[in-house]
């Protein structure tokens, strides 16, 4: 049942990038269908209380059965179903805040500490998405009315005005301009001091994955680039970003940002990324591995500006996926 | 003040991929800059009567001064801002149908006909879309009362519950899955007689680039595929999608779709292609160079299954963009 897809892509190697779930979306719709997912006695729900994940008091176990989602409060029948893995359907669930025989868990933490396999921490994201999308979409946006759910949660429909609601994906551009041996980074106020990232900003209306590419590098750097190169994408779930992570070939190097959005900008040189990627550096350091910036500054570090140019799987075939 | 982009990649070659206003998106949110923005006596404006686009007579003239918007009825104050060209701001507003002395036009067929500059067609599909997204968000999602436009027409804010919503922009994978010299393509049954496209489908929650992919091609063909690389991407205003366009290597050949919604899915022969493309094939056709799906048939006709692997820019340098 559960479709196993190639785990050796660029994007499966970010973190929420592994899942495999089979979502059959293509039966969604089916009552029939809806109704018999919701009845398997296989079915095993991840619960979200607010932004955080539910997990057993040791952290470890985060799948809970009906009657264990249920006991905390969990509604059952207005569940999301995400898809099958090989043992039945998973659902993802609102909770109120559990007791102290549980535990809560930050997703970008738990991607951090790696303690879950990247499959299922993909389906994590994807309930996240989905339950923070339904909790903050209870009403028409054409016609202000309450909304009701549909297509086992991933529709909201609207018994006033007959308008359909699909979950939304903000695409964004994340991406490293490339001046040769130098590499361009930005630091938001928030970040912890020394760390420097990628630029990055939401894609808008009317514009191509490069023309996006080019705006956000000029507006927060005042660097102009050319060539764009696409390298991974990642599924982001604060609340909903699909990250599409390119490199770009930078045609100017004078800094001078258009707007205040970053702390600083500056040119890097190759050599210091790979201690910052690893911690080692004096100085700096870089985001860790569930960041796609980490996986586009590595590819970088290890392969210097023609990664910029030819941003490809390289040469060798991916492990061929079996259906399990 | 004019940002200029390459217009030489494969994004920029799609239909509505040549948008190059400065969108100045840092300066959205300061009133001054929106009051002098709206006040320009430069300023002109793409009307939209409904899904259509507003021209003159002749069908030739789309920018309309603030007096000529506002004798068709448009509300110059409540006018989306979607960047400067050369010569200053542009508009999209919204209009009832205008009299006989303007003509409305289908936004697919007018970059069919290529009779307005790909750099003008972007700003078109931008207008588009945004204008669409205010006609029918004009309601808080999240607790059901009316919002207001803020930052220039790229926000909704509601007074309500003080949420802020932003226009949404729905990525969508579009794919040729290439087995060596034959590749896959389907039928939808509003197409015009003997015509095939590329498969096509909405990216979800908690999914990369690369696995949404893999899932469509499985879903409306059954056919398992391995390696994805990008190709392009355009944006496609019906009502607001971001097609992200990709080949696949195909690993199995068998086709049994898991869901109906196309009415046929077959092999082509890559000699074949050509002249679909063209419209000189006896039997079927391809989609024209305003889809995407032209550009990805084209690149595999003209490379065969070696583009499915090597997808970047082919070697030699873009001509550069220059800041006019």
């Amino acid at each position: 049942m559960t479709l196993r897809y190639p785990l050796s892509d660029h994007s499966a190697a970010t973190g929420f990038g592994g899942n495999i779930l089979d979502r059959m979306s293509e039966r969604r719709d089916e009552s029939a269908f809806a109704d018999s997912v919701r009845a398997d006695r296989h079915g095993r729900a991840l619960l979200y209380s607010g932004d955080l994940l539910v997990a057993d008091q040791e952290g470890a176990r985060i799948l809970f059965t009906r009657s264990e989602a249920e006991a905390l409060g969990a509604d059952w029948v207005n569940a999301v179903f995400l898809g099958f893995d090989a043992d039945g359907p998973i659902f993802a669930a609102p909770v109120p805040e559990p007791g102290d025989s549980f535990t809560v868990h930050n997703l970008r933490q738990l991607a951090i500490d790696a303690r879950i396999s990247p499959e299922l921490l993909g389906a994590v994201a994807q309930g996240r998405s989905v339950t923070g999308w339904h909790a903050t979409h209870g009403f028409c946006a054409n016609c202000g009315q309450p909304t009701i759910m549909g297509a086992i949660g991933m529709r909201r429909d609207c018994p006033s005005c007959g308008a359909s609601h699909f979950p939304r994906t903000d695409p964004v551009v994340i991406m490293l301009a490339v001046d040769g041996e130098r590499c361009l980074l930005g630091r938001q106020r928030r970040f912890v001091e020394g760390t420097y990232s990628c630029l990055a900003g939401f894609m808008e209306h009317g514009e191509t994955i490069e023309a996006a590419v080019r705006r956000e590098i000029w507006e927060e750097a005042g660097v102009r680039t050319n060539r764009v190169s696409y390298y991974a994408s990642q599924p982001w779930p604060f609340p909903s970003s699909l990250m599409i992570g390119c490199f770009a070939e930078a045609i100017s190097t004078e800094i001078e940002p258009r707007d205040r959005e970053l702390e600083d900008v500056r040119w890097f040189d190759r050599a210091d990324i790979g201690p910052m990627l690893d911690r080692t550096h004096s100085v700096y350091a870089a985001p860790p591995a569930v960041a796609i910036a980490h996986h586009l500054l590595r590819a970088y570090y290890e392969r210097g500006a023609p990664v910029a140019n030819d941003a490809v799987i390289d040469g060798a075939a991916i492990i061929t996926g079996a259906m399990a």
